[in-house]
């Protein structure tokens, strides 16, 4: 709505949008703050901004890429990312040399893929605060504890494999077989 | 611990390794029906077997790709979808004879990438029941258009395009940037 100039929005237009009601909408923004305006209903680029502050997104998060198979790969041309400030800074690799071919053929810019011993150095240079973790997964847990020892932040984890960290690190998994039994459950009880 | 011949195991073990307490073990296995013995505990083969009945894992769930860019030969050579009973037995895309250098190089055998216009035949043929979609978002509604024509009965959409279906049909989505705001959200707040 900010995009195309929309200058407020009601609780009404936004419980539609959403396909929730307009009570709901209400109380879910009241819970953060005073967004709205009474007979009037929201700022679009003041309830944007809240929004953002809200869930983290108000600033560039700067994040790196371990492990430059497929997936890797496919990370580092993922578009939508850019949409919300995820900004891959860095690329790592076991074997720079091997992977680096491949993925320049894909991305519009040959991406630099740097070894994996360099992450420490290359975190704070770069202010890297998330690891996207792509590796084999018997390789995870010792990638894992190199990103904790560079002093990044968090793990988006994709590498089938329980990995550790310690408390207070940010580490969530994607695992693709776990969303897969989420729809096979859905398909058998459907 | 059916794989390492263990045949017996109590609520306390597998709420150890759950990381939860063993009222809340049996309290959740009981919901669904009577699997332990008590004074015994319970009969792990039976047990895991009750579950996967449950969860929808006790059959082989036949699935195709669709869209062979990075991501889609990220998921052909996923193995740990094996490990579930998850078989990818087609591959399309719009254009194969592009792609198909590329993902026979990182598979062990040849696979044989077929075009799109043919997903009616062989989803019919190899009785495929679950598709997932790694095309480009603006491919992403067309496809799930042909998909449910085909008579294919689920999706897992890595397109990051928000996409309709009939309803009684099943979707999920993996949006790799929501998972991140997510991450984003913990790390603001910790």
């Amino acid at each position: 709505m900010d995009q195309s100039g929309e200058k407020v929005v009601s609780s009404a237009q936004l419980a539609s949008k959403c396909m929730v009601n307009p009570a709901q909408v209400r109380k879910d923004l009241a819970y953060f703050g005073e967004f709205g305006v009474r007979g009037v209903g929201y700022y679009v680029k003041d309830l944007l901004n809240s929004i953002k502050k809200i869930l983290g997104l108000n600033k560039e998060w700067r994040m790196a890429v371990i492990g430059i198979g497929n997936l890797g790969s496919a990370l580092l041309s993922y578009k939508d990312f850019l949409k919300q400030n995820y900004k891959i800074v860095a690329a790592f690799d076991i074997d720079p040399p091997k992977v680096i071919g491949r993925v320049s053929e894909k991305l519009g810019k040959p991406v630099e893929i740097l070894h994996i011993s360099r992450i420490k150095e290359v975190a704070k240079e770069r202010n890297i605060e998330i690891a996207l973790i792509t590796t084999p997964p018997s390789e995870a847990q010792s990638v894992a504890n190199l990103v904790v020892e560079a002093g990044i932040r968090g793990i988006l984890n994709f590498a089938p494999a329980q990995i550790t960290v310690p408390e207070g690190f940010v580490l969530k998994d994607v695992f693709f077989t776990n969303i897969l039994d989420n729809l096979a459950y859905l398909l058998s009880n459907s």
